[in-house]
């Protein structure tokens, strides 16, 4: 069973709007066991809707639309409905008394062009609007010998939502072949190597059809490895899981930091309050971000005591109070100067990225200060973060060894 | 003239990343004067994608497509493309040199797996990555006797943006038929008072329908009022706005700090180049975000002489070098220790925010010390940019009393 979500407006696909409908739509039927092959959008063009609405017929078993229900000329759904499906538009005598009901309670008499939001394609159930005046659609159409079931919703978000939960959620669950298959996403978090290394190391693991399938992506340096599976309830999806989430660990050791929502702050920040332990940052390239990611981290931010920051090469040499010997050994000064300072266990410091994409960061503690250099060559937002990134990961691998 | 917009991805088709890419795109492609007729979003299976492309294809001049260019097995855009084209993957020599150079200059080999994506579907141009592995396609196809150019770049936004600005755009506006009727947004960016007040300051401007029409927008507390004008070319969209431009300026005075895409810190940045001066900060509740906000601003990037992180109200005590006399006298003192430790113009200062949502800034200068008292309802988290910004106007407002 697969569906698809067709999202309809010209402020979508101008990009006026952010259409965070479809992402919701897709978390709510996959909680309902049901995977989504595709999200479209398109404008409020008739031809365009009649287009994308019978390739989501013909390439889906359940299809969700938000959008276009409204009164107003631009309005096209019920109107794409019925011709891409050849089904006559009908007047729901009990749509429109409660259109025109809920004018009343307002004591406005219903404008002449809302009569159109109580017409519906031939053959369809209404899927009452208990928020609005559009009603939205319910039709199961027998196409290429399938059964396919199209539902029209609102775009207004708290009007879909509303919808979805009391009406079309339970309506899919009765459809869907396995009711009630919930999917499952469990997240391990890793830190330390490239996208491509990661997978070398997991072979044939992200391989497209292995179950349950394992995806893999990245953002700002930091890989996520997505175990998927689906079952009856939580203890089947997690028991179908455990043995690839056990031997991912197996294999990847300690580049594995955390699971699904977790960041190396995060990571960090237990392991201090487990050890009762504090930190203190001096920071040049990442410019505030460390001391923030501590701060803002609920599992770091007891531990972290303060920090300093020092945008040049010249204000962090003159915080480790040394005369300069090499940009290296001014910043493990610069770490130990801030663990005195602060009465730490552990300091950190960054120093600035010079000309040629290359800095330093080191850890200072009681057994003596180590170092490490990287080099950016990506964009300067980018490199940022994952200098911050760095300087924690190095921090936790000085905790574990 | 047409555009398409896909974007590839279980993540996105799950639900679990929202999609922002093609927002982006479609907002680009409005202002090369190009409407978009569909945005579509597949899974990382290749029947999906060979599917989708094929559609795009079919009813759209231009395609750009996000995502799947990775180096590991679920990032199939090539194959796809290969596929619904029949293009056989070629691998072009300069491609794999750039992706071999990018790992040695980090001294690293090459992964093999990394090859991948310098291959290319026979015929097509490379479009160059300056900031990451995976180089974008550019195919151009005779398709139904009509001309489609299709265009592959990364999902990283950072990449995807750099590559769109410095190849795509131009090779679309080539493309291009006559440029169509334009539309262009103006943005004026205020600070200090509430969305309602600011509206009740300029009467009858927010309605709808007005010409040109006025859009009020808040994000952290700062308010954007957008000016959207259409016409056949840029001289002409700013002669229609520029008198509605005028006018809120007129009204709002210095509640005005900049225009569209400016933040505080670039104002304030203007403000320190243009009198020569420096700044310097000592941050509670904001732990660290105004010192990465001036540094990240490339106008206040050179004014900014550094600063301290002290999470604690004791911690700020210790710092300020005084007994505790009320958290706002300490801050004041905070904020002249730091402009005299950094040795700049300004120091500024923000103590922790208590148990009552309270907290306190300052502004030391050669005049002296000014601050301000706030209070917040909401998370800290949520409070702590608008906190930042808060200290950010106070400097603002010193610079120009």
């Amino acid at each position: 069973m697969r569906a698809e979500i067709v999202a309809i407006g010209d402020e979508l696909t101008s990009g006026q709007r952010l259409d965070t409908n479809s992402q919701w739509l897709s978390q709510e039927l996959g909680n309902l066991g049901i995977a989504v092959g595709f999200h479209t959008t398109a404008a409020d063009e008739l031809d365009s809707l009649v287009d994308c609405l019978k390739i989501a017929a013909d390439r889906a078993d359940i299809v969700v639309v938000s959008g276009g229900l409204g009164p107003t000329a631009d309005d096209l759904t019920r109107e794409a409905f019925s011709l891409a499906f050849d089904r006559p538009l009908e007047l729901d005598p009990e749509s429109l008394a409660h259109i025109e009901r809920r004018f009343a309670s307002r004591g406005v008499t219903m404008p002449e062009r809302n009569r159109v939001q109580a017409m519906f394609p031939a053959g369809c159930q209404v899927v009452p609007n208990p928020n609005g005046t559009a009603p939205g659609i319910d039709l199961t159409l027998e196409r290429n010998g399938r059964t396919v079931r199209l539902f029209a919703l609102p775009g207004v978000p708290i009007e879909l939502k509303e919808m979805w939960t009391q009406t079309v959620k339970g309506a899919i669950g009765g459809t869907s072949a396995a009711p009630a298959n919930l999917i499952r996403h469990y997240e391990l978090k890793c830190f330390g190597v490239g996208e491509s290394r990661l997978e070398e190391m997991l072979p044939d693991m992200i391989r497209r059809g292995r179950e349950p399938q394992v995806g893999i992506t990245v953002h700002q340096a930091t890989i996520t490895l997505r175990v998927t599976t689906n079952g009856k309830d939580d203890v089947e999806c997690l028991a179908q899981a455990q043995p690839t989430l056990d031997e991912i660990r197996t294999i990847l050791g300690p580049l594995v930091f955390g699971e699904t929502g977790d960041e190396l702050q995060d990571a960090v920040g237990r392991m201090l309050t487990a050890a009762g332990q504090t930190v203190a940052c001096c920071e040049s390239a990442t410019a505030g971000l460390i001391a923030l990611s501590l701060t803002e981290s609920p599992a770091a931010n007891a531990s972290f005591a303060g920090g300093r920051i020092t945008p040049s090469l010249q204000a962090l040499s003159v915080y480790a109070g040394e005369a300069s010997v090499g940009e290296t050994a001014v910043v493990e000064q610069a770490a130990s100067k801030v663990r005195e300072e602060f009465g730490t266990d552990y300091g950190l410091a960054i120093g600035p990225i010079d000309e040629s994409g290359a800095y330093s960061f080191a850890v200072a503690d009681a057994k003596g200060v180590v170092s490490e250099s990287s080099q950016t060559l990506g964009h300067p937002e980018i490199h940022r973060p994952r200098a911050a990134k760095q300087v924690l990961d190095l921090l936790r691998r000085r905790m574990m060894s």
